[in-house]
């Protein structure tokens, strides 16, 4: 599969899942996973969900404007990087965000997140 | 040196060089290197470095608002992660900006920008 349609494909799927049902996210990290959220550090697929999960909103919805992708290095990896905006249910404005994942193959010959960034940019 | 301080020490020190010398960037990226400059992609230093010179402004001045970083594997890489404002001069309004560095350690016990991934957000 074509890397840029790959990371489409990612983003498109982690998204959908964050804004239907967060709690599915827990499939697409792994132990050794690190996400920083607004400059707040969490580690572990449970943890991770703990963290998303308990964010201040129960409802919300992504729209992603640009997906950019480059491979990490010899490993297998892909760097994703988007940003789009964010609609939190009863908020008037949506908020823009960027955020990068790191995808690190699996066995099976899937991908997981190594590394997530993620940064509302406050427009 | 911790990894936050050395994140944040080549994050100024990368923008030092952009605003005040684009062309010393060379020694920051090699022929591995890889640039997606607001969805274009370039590839090696030299490539790189023309392209960042061959923007259209000669001056302009980086504020850096926020800097993640995260280890990105086994090969001792750093994922960096910057929000900011870049300031173009005879503007009146700076324009908000997202980038992510992948660092890959050199053999001297430095650092290289091994990707690249820049993107205006259009505030």
């Amino acid at each position: 599969m074509d890397p840029d349609a790959l990371a489409k494909a990612f983003v498109q799927h982690y998204y959908s899942t964050f804004d239907a049902n967060r709690a599915g996210l827990a499939n697409l990290y792994q132990d050794s996973s690190m996400l920083t959220f607004e400059g707040q550090k969490t580690q572990g697929a449970q943890n991770i969900v703990a963290k998303l999960t308990g964010l201040p909103f129960q409802q919300c919805l992504h729209s992603i404007q640009t997906v950019d992708c480059q491979p990490s290095g010899p490993g297998g990896g892909m760097l994703v990087f988007v940003s789009g905006q964010i609609q939190l249910a009863g908020e008037q404005h949506a908020l823009k965000f960027s955020q990068m994942f790191h995808l690190m193959p699996t066995p099976q010959g899937s991908f997981y997140v190594q590394n997530d960034i993620f940064r509302l940019n406050y427009a």
